[in-house]
């Protein structure tokens, strides 16, 4: 829907419903009565109205909204334990119905019937990103949360995400937001953004939904080389030689932001990646190798906490494969990004000292950086290896990793 | 997604995870192995086998698939007694979660995992069709068209609906469905088509899903004339002369059609017309009244059922007019069409006899028509009046009503 | 521009200069005006009061303009011979300029000035369609058309020319003028047309001119087939088997088509088949053979006049291949198709009879027809070689040739 | 056409007639054969290689071009002499068309046949930018000039031009351009250029040409206002209040800058303002008053040459009304931007000391602007005025003149 077509929408429903302005109603009334709404015109005007009074409330009062949320609008234990009671006694399609209806939390409906409105579905991620805020200090809004990542999960599923591309020809209200929204190696300004965008031997990729068509959810930034990089340097430079796109036989996803936090938990970056090895591969067949120069952002830490302090480039090298490859949480990688990739089915394919100066990249590797490769034929073997445990890396890596010179506590 | 990078999707995946062509699996036995894949990637590829299969699969074996859905894809009882016994003793966040979890039926979330995969949706609201008929002999199946018409509600509310004119340039593949799916005066051919489309007195909207973009959901057809029309004739006859837009007061809603037996039970049409009045009037001011020219589906069998043979016109509008305002289905009239603009907040403006010539017109309704008024100021109390049971409608139409002969055992 | 934009910028010019209604200035007075226009604002109003005016005229008074076209618009041959002599004298920039006025007929600034307003380009190539109908009548009129094609020439330079592919997306509207406008193979019905437009193994391009967005100025209909055909029927039946398009080796070009009378004698054609080839050769690497299926819409006329009466197919096909090798108009064939493929580089490359059982097939060839081959690597040289007079036929073609049996006083 | 189409076209091409690459002909060798080419394949790859040849000549050896098109490719006076006296004596149309062979210099139609290329027209722009360089110093170069610019006079009429808003959703490499263009009041940054185009008060525009559809010809910047402002500063501010545009009754044209130097004398400007009062009038139709903004770029050097020394303000305004009323160039204003506006019959509004505070403002006029107002109803009168040697000043602008202390010699 167009803009001026939502703003034609709401002239028209304010001819309906009246004005909206002296409506005194705090939200939790309003969601009241849009939960009773019986029909689509009055509830429509009032999910308009709930998401404007929202937008009007500061922290505080947006609490205690979630809180109504958490409370009143949670399941009835009572009642459900009523309906499957009846249901135990006779499954008929009707108990099932009153079941289904009565362990369902109420609040599922109201963000349904909130979504209804025209650009809604934006103002609804929003309102998880404040969620989650909130949640961090009162633990009882996980409920909340919980309701609406399923519902979002569900809207936001990848049947129906468009993947564009981003380049020089972008609408610059887009091209801002990525600046804003690069979150691995900053966008110091729009000629360093040029740079990124521009030439022939640089990608970039969005995902967008349709009903945020000028956000983008998630990007990456790919650079087209001939061989894989170990410096982030080097891809970035400025007075960098133009590689002619034909002689690249290498993709390298050097950056992968995700831009909405009201979106948290919900990945798309491994669609993204697949998406984006099957259009490069359609427009240039010469590709062979899809590889990343990825951060390892929790590798400063852990060799702090560890007690290790690398002498040089070759046991740095060392004390990072062993512990992308050795360290975990649980049966996965420690390191984030290492979870990421490993969980997509890619390959830890060689590790870099010296690779990223700067500051956040010393701060958080001491500058080392790592490629993770895509292989085709191999990411479902990785995959049942990671399911049982093991750790997919070169044998470079591997042998990096026995190298490597760890305090027995902690080896 | 385009077409070309559906197909290319398609080419990657299976480089990935090897040909489905050979895969002998049933299709219970897929959608298992989907529900338990761990793996966006190994997912997708399931999704899009069970997808491929289901399409392969005849009626019986449909039916078959359906009542798997119905039966092992259906909650556990005690597993539900279980959670909700935990969850009543200590009210956590897990225990929650535990409950949502134990009480939502597997095959929503089949559903949604099917979902995933680019042009799925479209396949699930056909699924859904064959469900509906599959239900009507297999009450059992109820449950399992609960739970898809759930999600499609959810995935197909308002806020992702785009509204677009159909009009002589649209797409000709376009048209040609406008043609097939027109249910309620029969388009002839692409002249008749034509004749309905071009004219700068003529006007057809249609609603539209992203993840369906060539496909309308629903579409209105509009005659802009001076005053308010009594006979479809004169609407759609070839020889008639041109409005200049400019002199047109009244736009008249003579044909909605819904497309897409899926997603019976889903409405648009309310929004439909809401959206099309903010449309027209945005376009052109002029406008002064928003009316229908609406058959009257149920009028003939009623007035065979209830032994009514009206001897003339007039005594036929009188009938009308019993029919539309007295006779009821619980609260709400008895006329599905009347109960559709009613039930959006219109009222029943006039009655025509001779109205509409065409076999369906009398075999329907004798050839009666009926005006239903939008007016946005009545609407709100309109539809307060019919949730206390009161039917809008004018005076003229009260007094034809009044008028009617109608043997005793049904007045 | 618009259809909104045009009725605006309408709007605007009217209030600036009031409005044209109430002018009763003549045609050729408007003219003159135009002419003497100082500033844009009065020129542009003038033009658009003259093409309204021309719109308004009957036949007779739009002889009666081109007539005063011929005369008053003329050069003046005094004047030039003045410029001419001031030139030959002292040839200064300004002498020269002067020159170049003088010898220019004024009509052709006129028609520039016409050619100022939006929409103003299509009206012009209708006003040189009717004044090539008036100049039949009157060869007086011949110097008004050369000036007209002379800029119609320029502006549709291939340049300014878009190459759009015509299928079952394309706006009804559009296809609407693809019936009326097809040349060779009548289409009958929009069932036929979609027959030829929407299998995956048929295509449609047409070339269009930025000024006239809704007008094909000229389109050819392709079909992808294994092997070249040698019947018509056969790749028009409706009941034919689909070719899988990569299965295609051969792309035949079955019907080209010109839509804009007043664009006659403006070639378009060779660069439509040359992009065409080119897009197609992207996007199917595997098509092999670039080839026609074309009439021969001179040789019945030709037997007739030759007194050559074919007494089976044999004959038929040897009389074809005389006709279309050996008998010319000057240099070139005589037959008008074999002159636009030879002169495009094609070779003729087989010929068969029983081909086109169409009232006109039969009528224009007793149903013969022929293939021309257009081969990359032999075009420049069969041009150098049409150049030089000889015309290019496959040795079967010129063998055939070779056996006909033709009247001596004709051979 | 697509980049796509024209490199396919290129390869294409390419394929017809083998490589450039090695071809050694200088590009008059290559202009002679491309004259001489009489089909449309040889003759468009010539074409492309005399524009490629072009591309890679320094300096000197494109003035040995132009010389050339100057001396070779000039009219041959003895065969206008023949072909006029021919046409005296008997004006037959095939006369007239020898006549006007003769009279037209043989370098337009190869302008012509170089434009057919796809991409062609910004290349022939380009070079008549050169061209009107080289011409400064070689004044025989001036009836090249002459030739090419009657083409692209020709090529570039309104109406072929396309008008597009540019605004913060515009292509981010068109806004560098628009950066690079702006010829008034100088953009510093891309946040400079997003307070120009983003804010609702705040409006851009641009012709362009469907041959040269990324770049812009000519744009204007205008700021919605509450009354005709005074100052620059005010309208470019970073902190300034934006205004509801509902409110705003004043379109400021404050920036109009010309794009292409190879246009030069080709006037789109007048147009491109009627054209924005038209849409703004469409879009807001609370807007009154259309008025620009205006450096007074030749005050600055008048009042030097003048002797004039304006003491305060007061005497700078009656200095600047003095010069814009009374100091002409024939009979038209002697400032350009002057006659430029008033040419398209605007008034002269108002005059502003202190107003634009820039570098470039005090070198040009000392600080002063002006308001050019532009009356729909007064447009035609002030155009007959001009023509009859009037300049339109307000009644205060006209006692700001008679005020003016000027010496006698100048006054």
């Amino acid at each position: 829907m167009t803009t001026l077509a939502g703003l034609l929408s709401t002239v028209f429903d304010r001819r309906y419903v009246g004005s909206a302005a002296g409506d005194r109603r705090d939200i939790m009334t309003l969601c009241s009565g849009l939960m009773a709404a019986r029909d689509e015109v009055s509830g429509m005007d009032l999910a308009r109205r709930v998401l404007d009074r929202y937008r009007g409330l500061d922290d505080d009062a947006r609490a205690a909204f979630f809180g109504w949320l958490a409370g009143e609008m949670e399941i009835d234990a009572g009642k459900v334990a009523t309906a499957l009671a009846d249901y135990s006694a006779d499954p008929t399609p009707l108990a099932h119905a009153a079941l289904m209806t009565a362990s369902e939390p109420p609040r599922q409906d109201l963000f349904r019937r909130l979504n209804r409105v025209p650009g809604a579905t934006g103002q609804l991620v929003e309102m998880r990103a404040d969620l989650r805020r909130a949640a961090r200090t009162d633990g009882a809004l996980t409920v909340v949360d919980a309701d609406l990542s399923h519902l979002l999960r569900s809207w936001f599923n990848r049947g129906f995400l468009v993947l564009r591309p981003v380049n020089w020809d972008s609408p610059a209200s887009l091209l801002q937001k990525i600046i804003e929204y690069e979150a691995v190696h900053t966008i110091d300004s729009w000629d360093d953004l040029r740079r990124r965008l521009q030439p022939a031997d640089r990608r970039c990729f969005a995902f967008f939904h349709p009903a945020m068509p000028d956000e983008p959810l998630i990007f990456v930034e790919v650079a087209l080389t001939r061989g894989i990089p170990g410096k982030i340097g080097a891809l970035l430079a400025e007075d960098r030689v133009l590689l002619p796109k034909a002689q690249a036989d290498t993709a390298v996803f050097y950056s992968i932001s995700n831009c909405q936090p009201g979106l948290a938990g919900i990945s798309f970056g491994n669609l993204l990646i697949k998406q984006v090895v099957a259009d490069l591969t359609a427009e240039l067949p010469g590709l062979r190798t899809f590889v990343t120069l990825s951060p390892i952002p929790g590798l400063a830490d852990w060799l702090t906490a560890a007690g290790v302090a690398p002498a040089d480039d070759a046991a740095l090298r060392q004390a990072a494969a062993h512990y992308l490859t050795r360290e975990r949480r649980g049966a996965l990688p420690r390191d984030p990004v290492a979870r990421f990739h490993l969980g997509n089915g890619a390959t830890i394919h060689d590790i870099h000292a010296d690779a990223d100066p700067s500051a956040s990249g010393q701060r958080q590797s001491r500058g080392a950086m790592v490629n993770y490769l895509y292989e085709p034929d191999r990411i479902a073997k990785n995959l049942e290896g990671l399911n049982e445990g093991r750790i997919a890396a070169t044998r470079s890596v591997q042998s990096l990793a026995r190298q490597a010179q760890i305090p027995e506590a902690q080896a």
